[in-house]
């Protein structure tokens, strides 16, 4: 499939460090009035807290629209309310259609931003923007290339913007056709940062499975804050080659404090990837396993409502130790985690549950964890569990030994099982599907070694 | 006097712009590891949105301790709660006493760093910071000199410290004796940041009135952060020259967003600036004039026990606008503020009224607005209003015209008062004082100019 690569993204160009030099704030001459009178005391400032915009990509949303999705310096977010503004400059002609392709002295047009905030007021030194620069007339449709042009200002009287170039479309480039479908996948799915010392046997798992029941017409991206070392990667590779799985390296974000190696961020980044490979974008875990009632199919549950263009789905809380007695082993280490963890959490009334979802990303303007609130058309669609759901496995990613714990009697394994003062009862459901599992695992990709 | 400069304070040297050159924070070689597999994303930075930390002044608290006062990156201390540190090198021989004074290697001794953030959470992009550096043994007592380094960290693993020498010492200019009673004045008046559209005469009339109620013992330390026009100077000017007013132009620190022209940071460097000039050091604005009962005395008040080392004082509000009719006159100008508004307002149960204080600054460890919450010696006294006393006249400072405006017949003066839902009842104490404070002003600077 070439299609990832014709559709081409726009991020910073990957340049290794030494860091780019950074030019202090251009405070305005201000400083002149001060010498004229009195005790001349200096403020002598050290050091760099913040920066205050950091890019991470940049994407067309169609002729006449992009989305920025980057971090802010969360307090002059806060009180300085800085405004935004961006401009296209054509390379050539105009911006719109016709003209002719010869060098012509470049067009600025004037677009209007509208910043969303998704991170739900989460971050900490920065905070999580998405900007949308839309424009009356179309841009750069006339395939002569230009430049996106984003303002970011300090929002006081005493810096000017900072004037950044985030997005560059070569001559030819635009091509309007990737704006609408069909799309080349049926299904995106967007991983949050993965972090931590991730055990590879539980990516392989998840991937054999996710790869089987999202189909061969489906997309993985993951995105390495330092969990994909390089026994995951190497579980991962057979994926990788075929074209199934995309591992965005995104650990520079680290040094960047928004929140929780930057979910928010990453998440709309990957919105925003998505948006045009795909009918349905995925947001859920790697410790988290999607599931269709045989009675229906996935794709009858996504189009059962032509208005619904957001699902949120209905989670199964399993718990991570409680395992049934095989009394032909001691060693529980081959078995799939979905295999032997069969046990799910008595729901109790009042608590909320945490829910995952799928949008159709080109109909939303921004996103989040668990849901996006920021719809463009369409609605909603909280659906029952019964039709679609997923299981959750938490706490067994970063678990480098066995999980198995605590032990029931499979003469007694339809009984309640308390532990840890939580009910729990029987769920096989996910059992029953380990043996397709592996074998498609295998069929598609051949063997793999087992590696805790 | 020339007590002032005899005690050299230190606050980064006085260099007009331009900026100094700064170099981005280093980060450790983090980078690195990103090159090394998947898609790299890069997330590149724009701008600086805050630095981590501003000096305003350092100050020798004797001979084995200093205060640094300055700003430091408010989400950073929040979140990272970055560690401080500090060291002492001297010039020559060693930090104490002995050792001969020939030039020898520098010797570095550390310090343990006591941080105290004093302004009650009001930060915005910065918030103030006063660090005590303490040593365990004397330094720089054998007048060799030197540097007193501050350590301001990020608190993440990405970024080394800011290495910043905050002091210098130079060869023989440490003084004991400059520690100890007794002070060259014995009263310091620390104002807090000056802004706006400041009436002259309101400035005029209130450093009469001080000069006189402090006596020519004293000194009064005035922050511009923009308030100190032409005129206002002016009238400041005769003060200025006999020695008894100094006036800080701090109009700088205003690009530093902190805290309503970064009013608690000013106060706490005037409070060290103030430790060792005098036994007891005032905070309280300029449209506010001190009171003591005639039947004692300024000094008797405070020096009323022993352990007390901080003292606040009741306020009494006056009304701005409520004045008695004079039928000889329809031109209220040249009558002063505190000749004028005589009606304060009738004090309401349950209500909270700002108060104002004195400290011996020597026993305060930092400071705030209404009072020190880092008492290091002693008890803070809530003194009755018969005894001291302060009226403010609030609303009147950036009064640019007449304030009377609203007029009491004068055979009806002693009713109660009612404008704007409020009571007043007449208070003329103040307006008791106003010839001899005319005629002090007469005698100790001459005549003025009135500019409202």
């Amino acid at each position: 499939m070439t299609t990832l690569t014709s559709m081409r993204t726009h991020h910073p160009p990957p340049l290794p460090p030494p860091l780019p030099p950074l030019c202090p704030p251009n405070y305005l001459q201000y400083y002149n009035r001060y010498l004229s009178h009195g005790e001349v005391r200096v403020f002598k400032p050290h050091g760099m807290a913040a920066h205050l915009f950091i890019e991470m990509g940049t994407y067309r949303g169609g002729p006449r629209s992009f989305s920025i999705v980057g971090l802010a310096s969360k307090p002059i977010d806060i009180f300085h309310h800085p405004p935004y503004a961006c401009e296209w400059i054509s390379r050539g002609g105009g911006g719109g259609g016709g003209g002719s392709s010869e060098a012509a002295a470049p067009v600025v047009v004037k677009g209007e931003v509208h910043k969303i905030l998704p991170d739900w007021n989460y971050g900490r030194l920065y905070t999580v923007v998405v900007l949308t620069c839309k424009f009356k007339e179309d841009v750069g449709t006339d395939k002569s290339g230009g430049d996106l042009v984003l303002y970011a200002s300090y929002g006081d009287k005493y810096r000017e913007p900072e004037r950044i170039v985030v997005f560059t479309e070569v001559k030819d480039e635009y091509n309007a056709t990737l704006f609408n479908t069909p799309f080349p996948y049926d299904y995106v799915y967007c991983g949050s940062s993965i972090y931590g010392d991730v055990s590879p046997q539980r990516m392989r798992e998840w991937m054999a499975y996710h790869a089987n029941f999202f189909g061969n017409r489906s997309h993985f991206f993951f995105h390495d804050s330092g969990g994909f070392h390089d026994d995951v990667r190497r579980v991962l590779e057979p994926w990788v080659k075929q074209g199934r799985v995309t591992i965005q390296n995104i650990q520079q974000q680290e040094i960047y404090d928004g929140y929780y190696h930057n979910q928010f961020l990453v998440v709309n980044d990957c919105l925003f990837r998505s948006r045009f490979l795909a009918n349905w974008t995925f947001f859920f875990d790697v410790d988290e396993y999607m599931y269709v009632n045989p009675a229906t199919t996935l794709s009858a549950v996504l189009e059962q409502d032509k208005n619904v263009t957001q699902i949120t789905f209905e989670q199964v809380p399993i718990s991570n130790e409680i395992c049934i007695r095989d009394n032909s082993t001691n060693d529980y280490s081959r078995k799939w985690i979905f295999e032997k963890l069969v046990y799910r959490k008595v729901l109790k009334r009042g608590i909320r549950y945490d829910r995952k979802y799928a949008v159709q990303a080109r109909h939303v303007e921004a996103t989040g964890v668990h849901m996006s609130m920021n719809m463009l058309k369409g609605k909603n669609l909280y659906v029952k569990g019964d039709q679609i759901r997923y299981y959750h496995y938490h706490g067994t990613l970063d678990k480098r030994s066995e999980v198995c714990k605590h032990f029931v009697d499979p003469r007694n394994k339809t009984e309640v099982v308390t532990v840890q003062h939580e009910n729990h009862r029987i769920d096989e459901t996910m059992f029953e599907i380990v043996a397709p599992t592996k074998q498609y695992e295998l069929e598609t990709i051949g063997n793999l070694p087992t590696i805790i």
